[in-house]
């Protein structure tokens, strides 16, 4: 298919991404609901099957600079996936990038943004195979997965293409410039502006979140004309290199030279990121993992742009509510999903030692607190209900934790195994819910399904401890229930000043935890648990620069 | 005046220059000629004598943490400024300014552009102030200080607030946010976004382009919401203090504490930069100067987001000309322009030492050399208009690197001192030309009027070294002179590669050394001389936040 075609093809959902991420309404390119009426009436089986057919072999993906093989991913749900792909020499697939990449980089931008939404649409064609390789890395069960590793994922990476482009788009190819010489002939001069790719994006993918986390850094560096590598985490490293795959086909078919695209795996006994991440090559960094590896990025990868989220301490502040059972529902399926294994899940959760006032009455602190712990109950009191919502945990790390928390002496809601039929080895576990003991215990991440409730003077005090909490720890989500509006513009003043999206009084079909693509922005870039936001303007502006030349007429 | 009403009057000249960024056509808010049919009849005298009031006493402005004063310009043009500026008390100034920049970060987007419009409207009335003291503290000639410190830097300071307007707007105050569920009634969500500064901007000052220079990153800074630190160079205060001064009216009349502006003056003996710099409050720097301080700011400060404009080595390549009188004059007036002390004067200019083919016939190297020199001679010849070009040269450095390089026996063309009537001390030199003795002695920056003629095996050879040389020393301009359409094709591939911009065959009244803001980007960003341009995007999106607020309605 010619070039100017796919840009045709996909003008309109181009289009209607510029229109919702400037109206902010609800809007998304990739339907969410895995039907057969949507997806086709085998999709589900044949994602399965394409799935299953990975697994026990090499990933059949034709790179350069190839020297062996490697891989050694465990689904959670417990068996091998058996699955390697290409080991990279570092310095040889550099040099093969840099020497192929001008093609990509002088392009037209609507070849390239036609390009990357052919591969989204390509990819969202491919949910439900991803979505079984996003659920046997990262744990997450099968509707999470397909939903957040697949259309959300693809909305994310579709944003960041529509800003890319729209800022690409605002300098235009050609002027003509005449400035009057009041009786004199005006100088003519003809420009040309021509938008210059800063080099090789690096995108360093997590464990979690394998495709969510990485589209947005993927494809805003790949549509301003970089070329990219992917560097998954060990631990889940097959959802990228499908998508990597998809790229690399497009790209081939489009003509240019696939290697625009890599995958460049490593283990945990033989790390390749900090040795990527110093090539003077490599000019832009999209990372998301822990803080102290994103702090090195930050201080030691001096040559490259580094976008990162790291870790935060979300918080809820509860002050008063008008639903009571609405709000603990609420607030167990967002302690609940996927086992708190995100980066937006709440860890704290403020309530004033007084209790507080409800639709049920007066409610003292620990029956708000046996409220929300009865609430995590019953909604895991069904096991398949609790897998389904759970899914498996990750990591040993986040077992480990789970175990060693759960021995403590304040725990308020105990963390229990929950068997999961047909995967009798999955790691599932129910939220874990303490009680703060101290103004510290609570006060760095515990990633995974490990939340506290700390008791505050009152909802001023809350509001003070938060407010201070975001701006040294960090925060992606902050949530507030409260029946009062003085108090609701207290906490938007406290999100303002300390730089945190802010959620009040959640009590349906919407959690603090959730953000979505063209409407919510995902981190907002001014508190220490992310440097940018997914995605704005200052996401993208930055990964090429403007060159132009002129000339008189 | 209320607030809503400034962003009425001027929203027109916000809107055309919205218009002219997107196009880069000829624009202009601000006219350049000093003609009192534009300006008004007494302007000039007036101005001037705006600018003599000044003199050898203590400047009026009345800021927070004062503990003194201090200042001790020399004008170039030979005599003592006399003036005195506030001497601050960084942690008072600091611990003020973060008090008192709450209501300035909360106010609307069009408060805070009305007022950065009005701001720009009054420089531009007082241009003729501004242009004496630009001359008497950089050494421009009058017509230059008043076009490059007036009209061309309120232009660039303009075209920030454009670019920061526009992006602010892309997002929406409030939204409206409707999921369908089928069935179900939808789920729909009210969101609110915030932009929120990020605190304080310092915006470190230069001695040759103090305000121009400087707009940029003021405005920037200011229209997104945050306070701004002007740290004026020891020499070139009072452009600085006049802007600052302004800048604080416009605020106390809008109702606003003035100290969202201020002024930090320094001296070489008690520096400031540094510890304003490594504040934690101070979020921005916008910097021009020397590489090594620049490299400094980048490394150290990091806390905030450091915008550099550093040394470079610019350079022109002849390869061929149709019109070598034209070519010979062009680049004669551009080393002559201010003596050089231009970011953007050439440094380097290589020629085949074969010689080039011309209009006129063969020319050897030398009679190509020959022709520049005797270009330059020959606009020097009549005193009155050599210092109307020259100006005064700013700094001892300068002067005693002149002297440095003229005694080496390289040298194709001397430079001359040249008196000026009425300044009998005033320190106006020539360029001078030096013929390259190797491949190294060219290859750093030598600030002022010092040039150098470099002989190539051929165009070829010429073309690559320049593309190493803008790669390894950076440029901010980069000229060429060919008659052949391939030369130039090659030559835009180097710019693109090196990342430079780059102009062809300038015979006319454009010379490399000036931009035209809404046009003319000013540096790229890619390349070692700038970390930024001046304007697009990238310089102003990072400056300010998006916090959200959202709930079920």
């Amino acid at each position: 298919m010619s070039q100017s075609s796919l840009f045709e093809r996909h003008k309109n959902t181009l289009e209607e991404g510029i229109r919702a991420s400037r109206t902010r309404e609800y809007w998304t390119a990739y339907p969410e609901n895995p039907s057969p009426h949507v997806y086709g009436e085998n999709a589900s089986a044949e994602g399965e099957a394409a799935f299953k057919s990975y697994l026990n072999k090499a990933f059949d993906i034709d790179q350069a600079a190839t020297i062996g093989a490697i891989g050694s991913e465990k689904s959670p749900y417990g068996f091998d996936l058996g699955i390697t792909y290409p080991k990279v020499d570092v310095d040889g697939l550099i040099m093969h990038v840099e020497s192929i990449r001008g093609d990509w980089a002088q392009t037209s931008v609507e070849t390239r943004t036609g390009i990357c939404l052919e591969i989204l649409s390509r990819i969202n064609k491919r949910s439900f195979e991803i979505g079984y390789a996003v659920m046997h890395t990262t744990g997450q069960a099968f509707m999470m997965a397909f939903q957040a590793g697949g259309p959300h994922a693809q909305d994310r990476g579709l944003e960041a293409v529509v800003y890319a482009y729209e800022d690409m788009k605002r300098t235009p190819a050609v002027a003509r410039w005449e400035k009057p010489q009041g009786k004199r002939d005006p100088i003519v001069m003809e420009k040309h502006f021509s938008i210059v790719p800063r080099g090789i994006g690096l995108v360093i993918g997590c464990s979690t979140f394998p495709t969510w986390n990485s589209y947005p850094g993927l494809f805003a560096s790949l549509v301003t004309g970089n070329a990219v590598i992917v560097k998954p985490h060990p631990g889940a490293i097959l959802p990228a290199a499908i998508s990597v795959k998809i790229c690399r086909d497009v790209l081939k078919e489009e003509g240019f030279d696939p290697n625009i695209v890599t995958l460049a795996t490593d283990s945990a006994n033989e790390p390749l990121t900090k040795i990527l991440a110093l090539r003077p090559e490599v000019k832009l960094i999209d990372f998301t993992g822990s803080t102290s590896f994103g702090d090195w990025l930050e201080n030691n990868a001096r040559q490259a742009l580094v976008y990162t989220e790291k870790a935060g301490v979300n918080c809820v502040i509860i002050d008063s509510t008008d639903s009571f059972r609405a709000m603990t529902s609420n607030l167990a399926f967002t302690l609940s999903l996927y086992s708190g294994q995100m980066c937006t899940t709440p860890q704290n959760i403020f309530i004033p030692k007084g209790g507080i006032e409800t639709d049920e009455g007066h409610k003292s602190f620990d029956e708000v607190v046996a409220g929300l712990a009865g609430a995590v109950d019953k909604l895991h009191s069904d096991e398949g209900r609790a897998c389904a919502i759970l899914g498996a945990i990750q990591s040993e790390a986040t077992l480990n934790r789970i175990k060693k928390y759960g021995a403590q002496d304040n725990v308020v809601l105990q963390s229990r195994a929950v068997p999961m039929a047909g995967f009798d080895k999955a790691t599932i576990q129910t939220p874990l819910i303490l009680k703060a003991v101290d103004k510290t215990s609570h006060n760095s991440e515990l990633f995974g399904p490990i939340s506290f409730v700390v008791p505050t003077e009152n909802t001023q005090d809350s509001l003070k401890i938060v407010e201070d909490s975001v701006k040294k720890q960090g925060a992606i989500s902050f949530g507030i229930y409260s029946t009062s509006e003085d108090v609701l513009g207290q906490a938007e003043g406290v999100a303002c000043r300390a730089g945190v999206a802010v959620s009040f009084n959640l009590t349906g079909g919407v959690y603090v935890n959730q953000t979505a693509a063209f409407s919510d922005f995902h981190a907002t870039g001014c508190n220490p648990a992310a440097n940018a936001a997914l995605s704005d303007t200052a996401f993208v502006s930055n990964r090429y620069r403007v060159v132009q030349s002129r000339k008189h007429i």
